[in-house]
């Protein structure tokens, strides 16, 4: 569980490094997470509530600080400028969000806008003097756990929402997103002006914790993403009979329980056979009539399918399919494919990859280089500009939940990381 | 869809036994089947409706006609008794049930109890007298599609049922069997007066649809049961690691899901292994949190284990359970196993399983032994008594459905072999 007193546990034991006060990190992330604690330890910020509105302001009031200039845009998104010395030049971007999922933890979302915050707090320090603006950003309803639609800034930013899209983003009270915004005093009707031109974003660099076990186990305090793995998801419905489960013997069914789980057995050792990243998940069945006695007549299955190359993550799928219609073809069942989601993978150029592990290198922190198998802003961003993200450990991998933790140590290693990559590109060098 | 004109579409072809006249058959069955016709086709007689009421009203009026004494329990159950010459004797028990699944069959127990009555008609056309009283039966509840408490009324002859459990019993309107009961001017009060001594039952015969496709595939009229396959339930919950689908390497899960699956697989293979008339089912399986992002962390199914012979069927199901602990332990997951119902298997005593195949035989009926994987009437009395039971064929082994369907000429020679059954059965010799 999250406190600022086992957050500063060994405060003194962690390295210094100039422009960077540990206690401070400390200090800030507590005071965001005073917003939204829950009972079981855990904290809920959803978009657009007192709660999460709250940690902006206490956001927006430590960028005005630093001298700043900050505005909001048409649908809740904060930026604050660091003027370059040219202004002319596209911008480098970078920052998170600081919406939760329900009890959710500490330093999914806060921990990347605290350590953009900081990294230009550093630089500033050092004296630094960037020629391209710093942008700093923080993205509304990053989660999507409130309206259903989540990476929500980041997609407006690039112009791909329509104000009346955001009608149909409904909450559990009945209340729309178009509404909600109107709420807080944005204008969603003006959700087109708050897009950005793409050309005018130098780079987006992004400060994440990991959310799985790679880093910990490497023993790297610093991840290098390669990729984010964009997800495609397939409904797969076996048509067998439905029969009784006493009077039908073995030799008689087409069961399509057996021939769906036969299925689910096989996606499991399809991904190796495509990349080393590569994942199938089989989380999601429903079966019909769904009844102790009675051999299943349908049961259908929802596959995610991701990898950070579309083309391996694409043969993947095929693959899976494939396996479904063998498998109901031997079994004599029918099969319904129904594709759902799908999500370009995207890639982080090599360029911004190379730049990390240098920075790490010459700072004597060790850095791997891994996928991220879950979405973020920088998804959106990524497609239309270059875009970067540094992950920094999760202990046990958990994330999402009460019991997501990073040390203290490790967030000022990133931020130390993030303020140098910050540093490369906003030169001009 | 059952018709009258359906029925008799070929009567004439239809080889004729003395005592037996197919019209009649068919027009007894079409007037039981006068009650509780849906729109669909089929038939839906609840118990304790005036639909199923109204049926075994008919019922008993042919009964009387053939000068049989009627009388009812406290529960509903009807009797009908042609004396024996010795009165003392354990009497021979024949019969089976008038109400119906909903938008069920119009064979399943309606045939049953025609048989047993038109059996008896039989005997006394050709002038026999038996020297067991034959008592024709009609139970209350055979499906308990209503109460959710199937087999009811043999349950209570044989004393299972006390009458405070009767409250317990509810349908979805929320009204009790008790007052469903007291409504019909039953005395549900007295249910354990409606016990009989089983040493007062030499023994009990029913004609039933086979709700299989065994006769018709060997073509077979006459089905022997060798025994009632009684169900053993359990529920077997897998409990992995929940995690995100898509930062969770393959490598790094502790699926749920795919340890389900594995097993499944495995059910399938297990019962031929044990005996041919073993069969295991999983029909019913349930995820968590169960969405397509996230690895499941629990996931729960129930399987359905069942054989003729208790030592087989108990032997399939530690195989069964044994498989689910040796996945589990591989995959490194734990398991739970909750036991569900465990109803003992019912076999037909030898001499009477003899008794029928050389009655079709001497009559030049094909049969062929087979078991009952489904529950009947005869699980209850089997238990204390000798049971016996005929299976006719069911067309395309539909049942519990508008499409159930029996020839005219398959009813008549089930009622043949019944009746020389009661006449072996009603003898002391």
């Amino acid at each position: 569980m999250f406190t600022y007193s086992r957050l500063v546990e060994k405060v003194e034991e962690i390295e210094q490094y100039e422009g960077i006060n540990a206690q401070e990190v400390a200090e800030k992330l507590a005071a965001l997470n005073a917003f939204g604690r829950t009972s079981e330890g855990g904290f809920t910020r959803a978009p657009l509530t007192p709660e999460e509105r709250g940690a902006v302001r206490q956001f927006i009031s430590w960028a005005k600080d630093l001298g700043l200039l900050v505005w909001e845009d048409h649908v809740g998104n904060v930026f604050a400028k660091w003027e370059g010395t040219d202004p002319a030049l596209p911008v480098v971007m970078t920052g998170s969000h600081l919406d939760t999922v329900p009890n959710g933890g500490a330093f999914d979302g806060a921990l990347g806008c605290l350590s953009s915050l900081l990294a230009i707090k550093r630089l500033q320090r050092l004296g630094f003097q960037p020629e391209r603006s710093i942008v700093l950003v923080v993205f509304l309803d990053e989660e999507g756990s409130r309206f259903g639609h989540g990476l929500f800034g980041s997609q407006a930013i690039m112009g791909e929402v329509k104000s009346d899209r955001l009608k149909e983003f409904v909450d559990d009270s009945g209340l729309d997103m178009y509404s909600a915004l109107e709420q807080f005093g944005y204008n969603p009707a003006k959700v087109g002006d708050s897009a950005w031109d793409p050309k005018q974003i130098h780079s987006f660099l992004e400060l994440h914790i990991e959310q799985g076990k790679k880093l910990e186990r490497a023993g790297a305090p610093i991840g290098v993403v390669s990729g984010i793995a964009g997800p495609s998801w397939v409904n797969v419905t076996f048509l067998g009979q439905t029969d009784h489960a006493g009077n039908t013997p073995m030799t008689e069914r087409t069961d399509a329980m057996v021939a769906c789980a036969e299925w689910i057995v096989e996606v499991e050792s399809l991904p190796a056979k495509h990349s080393d990243t590569a994942v199938a998940t089989v989380g999601k069945i429903q079966a019909f009539p769904n009844g102790t006695n009675v051999v299943a007549g349908k049961v259908s299955a929802d596959v995610d399918v991701r990898d950070i190359q579309k083309e391996t993550r694409d043969a993947l799928l095929e693959d899976i399919v494939g396996a479904a219609h063998k498998i109901a073809r031997k079994r004599g069942l029918t099969i319904e494919i129904k594709p759902g989601i799908k999500v370009d993978p995207v890639p982080v150029p090599q360029d911004l990859q190379d730049a990390i592990h240098e920075i790490s290198k010459s700072n004597e922190l060790k850095s791997i280089t891994l996928p991220s198998g879950a979405g973020h802003d920088m998804m959106n961003l990524g497609k239309y500009t270059r875009g970067a993200m540094i992950f920094v450990p999760s202990k046990n991998g958990k994330s999402h939940s009460p019991e997501e933790w990073t040390d203290l140590g490790d967030c000022v290693r990133g931020i130390l990381v993030l303020s140098e990559l910050v540093r490369i590109e906003g030169s001009l060098k």
